[in-house]
């Protein structure tokens, strides 16, 4: 049943995955979660899936890693849905040219995020879809939607990532109470960033997270059900955003090495679309400086190559 | 000889020259360079150059404009050819996240401007072509590789708006002096801000600059001669830089709404490429307030949805 | 018993409280704490008090205000009590060249405040007074601090204000989550703010006030008791602190035209100190768009300038 | 003749002299003026002028040396005297939180510097001065103000330095481009430059300084002729701009140690004022890392608190 395109990429992720194995610098653990800090280096997974349905997976790619700041695609979705085009009054649409914690953006532009992929963004955007509710009751909002999307409904939120979180992050209390300051934020801080820690520290699988980004990948369908999750043009929307501002001040970077809109997190996890042909999700818990994984760069790099699905030309 | 492809695009390329016809709110004109400040807004030409050829111009795509910091791409494509990779130590490959001409990113990063397509960053790339030569060698090699890639030895270089820029051009003095205290040029402030200044001032049609944007669109190679301008990786990553850092602070609102690589200039002018498929080049001297030209934006974005364009999906 | 230069003064005095009266223009009272925008800016209140202890109070002079701000040169002075020169390694000496409630600076320095008269920096060093105990116990330290200066037991704190200020006081919580990321807060984040936003919220009025100034008019010395408060180097230097950074960014403002220590707050109270000559408490609720009482600087000016008390030349 | 006062004084400087000699850590000297950089660092020059006229002069004080940009103190006299108020539409009066040679604060200025004393607010007051002279005619009414406060016509110009900083100067010609962007300055930037470059390079002893600082130590006047040099009122101004800007981004901690006036060049010089009581230069070349005389301000604070000359209390 395989044709020689999926055996070609069949190639070309066990390529990768026997290269990754080799290499040695293998990046740093993000240390400022203390969970995260004792995650090993040596992990490496991959999972491709193609338009048609075929599934590559190799290395690692069926260990659940904490997802972290990819989840910012999917709470971006889910606001889009739930409040349109309202949602870029509190949140913009450039790259910010700074780290993924930077507040000093935040003052210069009055409390409003540059785009939905830093962490002050991401905050605005989890803001939105509580919009009232209980903490409770939105979490399990977006971890219904993580589940739907990712066709598996075993995915789920790992407390002692969200705790830790919880515990330590007083940068990210910063960004909220600043945008408080601002009104950009309706809810109570506290219940904010409590729905922000906590969809932040669903821990997926890299074959859980290719399954959950095929709609962008696919004009906006989810192809198990044959319906839209979102219009076509919604999906090339959110697609672009991840190439400019999905990698904090390396997505200049990314798109420059891989070619590919993508988010990465800081548990060392990259969801990349080739639009029209896959959806890939890799992981390798080691870090560069920017914060993006090391090994899930290198990897995306060279896959991308191999089966010419740059956007940018053959 | 026209197939349906080409009447679909014959027919998007007139009904967006109608259009734009018609709108009212046609953005201002830039007024820091006095010789730019006098072109009346009501101008709007349009060029696509398809793969195969076929070439389609509309409007005043035949007059002549200042094509401004369009000329970054085919310089940073001239100087990647002399210096290779070693370019990449004066100058980086993120979006700066601030407007053209600003000064505060260079003291951040010990005068390394954050890309070739910020006016800091275009000025360090012309002078490592200037390298040791003469001002008017330099001038010389550029202009004829414009002429080469437009297939058009009648390209020429505005000398009244070169000598208005230099008469006023201060703050990119600024940026050039500063980055020479930290040693990021080479050669005397005067002569890089002489070239620089003369590069911009060059003068072209839409069709002209479409002509000279073809090998972006086709893999490196140029039509006319089948000889590679540059090797199709380089095509993809010139192409990537446009699109996260070719508008300025308005580059991720292009990618979001456009969806193609794009260069803008000051004058108005658009250069766009679509991967496999098109190069476009549109102009309207109306900018909006990042420096983009408002009605080149809106009639890439119609053009790249009427044809499905885009590089993020259908 | 009074002599020619209490006579002085109390003219002097007499004809600023007739000249506030008459302003028309007297700022605008602050906004950002409910409690505090309701004040009206009719009221105008001056205390002067000699070295030799002669008190001349004018206008509203003996009406209570909210301190705010002014308590920082007081928390300051204790906290160097409990941890003398140890306290420099959380908090800066220079003039931040930024608004009062900047967050900008924190992020280029690493979480250390430019000086202990911003509120980061104030923050900070509440943060070294708590050390451990409880809010209470600490805040009950200040209060008494400040009776035993005052030499009257009925100074205490309004807690209305102080309740205002903790529903509504996200940029401060910000800042203090932001130090905190940086480790330059020991205590619970909420912990150090309840005792911050309680000591702000203090109520004294301008003769209470003077009073409280007046070891750093006479050597660091309490003419009540005729004991160190603190040593006269020390004396010196936080009023050498008050010239630099007791205005935020119109700190360089109030020297010039003043030419006295000052710390101001944004209930409209300045404390200003004319060494070795008098401790001077003015009070009126317009602020200025630097944050600073309007009314209470230009009274500063004439009373420095009438009594020759400039500490630049007389 | 000698009175005790002036017994003290000699022994003050002369026990300063003999513990400066011992220092072994000198600071390092300024190397961006490679004609400053050859300087030994084991030169201490140390002159007081008291009010009454005595004058002690102790280590190198007789030797000159670069004054740099203590030259502002007294281009900033010359241009109030000759344009008045109407230099602060052009200059500001705040401490700028920045190194000497900072741009950020100019971008978010729009073009206005911080203070007189920064290098960019020393430019745009050499600016005034010009109004439209030629570079020669400004430069010559500067030196000779200078020999006139100094009583003596031998103060020159040191060309070598002149033309050192002239050929290396380019990050002042960045802010001088960068302000005549925003239409600070009126003449060309090469003049103002020039102007700028050659006051700065003004050779002067300590005693020499001293001299020539007595004005300000003194309501304004020169002992030498008994008339004023400026009003009382401006004398009180330019201390308390000294005070609060006249050591860069070390301004705080000079008030903060020293407690005078004072403003320093990277030559390793400083002028000090204890007003009504002397006028100090010390001169050392080693610089700590903000810019300023290490040893210099050593000796400072020893002297300032052996003779009881803080401006902030006894």
């Amino acid at each position: 049943m395989m044709g020689s395109s999926v055996g070609k990429l069949q190639t070309a992720v066990e390529e990768i995955v026997d290269e990754m194995r080799g290499m040695s610098e293998r990046g740093t653990v993000a240390s400022y979660i203390p969970e995260l800090a004792c995650v090993d280096t040596k992990y490496f997974g991959i999972a491709v899936i193609e338009s048609d349905g075929n599934v590559i997976v190799g290395g690692d790619g069926d260990v659940p890693f904490s997802i972290q700041s990819i989840s910012k695609v999917f709470t971006l979705t889910l606001a889009l849905g739930k409040v349109g085009n309202r949602l870029w009054t509190r949140v913009g649409r450039e790259p910010s040219g700074s780290p993924f914690n930077s507040i000093v953006q935040l003052e210069r532009e009055q409390g409003i995020p540059r785009n939905p992929f830093i962490n002050a963004g991401a905050i605005a955007v989890t803001d939105l879809i509580l919009s009232g509710h209980q903490p409770r009751e939105a979490l399990g909002e977006i971890l219904r939607f993580m589940q739907f999307l990712a066709d598996d409904p075993t995915v789920t939120i790992d407390q002692e990532v969200a705790a830790s979180e919880h515990r330590t992050g007083f940068r990210n209390a910063a960004l909220a109470n600043y945008m408080k300051s601002f009104g950009v934020l309706d809810n109570p801080v506290d219940f904010t960033l409590g729905v922000y820690f906590h969809h932040c520290a669903i821990a997926m699988s890299c074959r859980q997270l290719a399954m959950a980004g095929r709609f962008l990948a696919q004009n906006g369908s989810n192809p198990s059900t044959g319906l839209a999750v979102v219009q076509p043009e919604r999906a090339r929307r959110i697609n672009a955003l991840m190439l400019t501002c999905g990698h904090y001040d390396g997505s200049g970077e990314f798109a420059y090495r891989v070619g590919l809109p993508g988010k990465s997190g800081v548990g060392g996890g990259i969801l990349a679309v080739a639009p029209g042909k896959a959806s890939i999700a890799v992981w390798s818990p080691g870090l560069d400086t920017t914060g993006n994984s090391r090994l899930g760069q290198i990897a995306l790099e060279k896959l991308a190559k191999k089966m010419g699905w740059s956007i940018f030309g053959a």
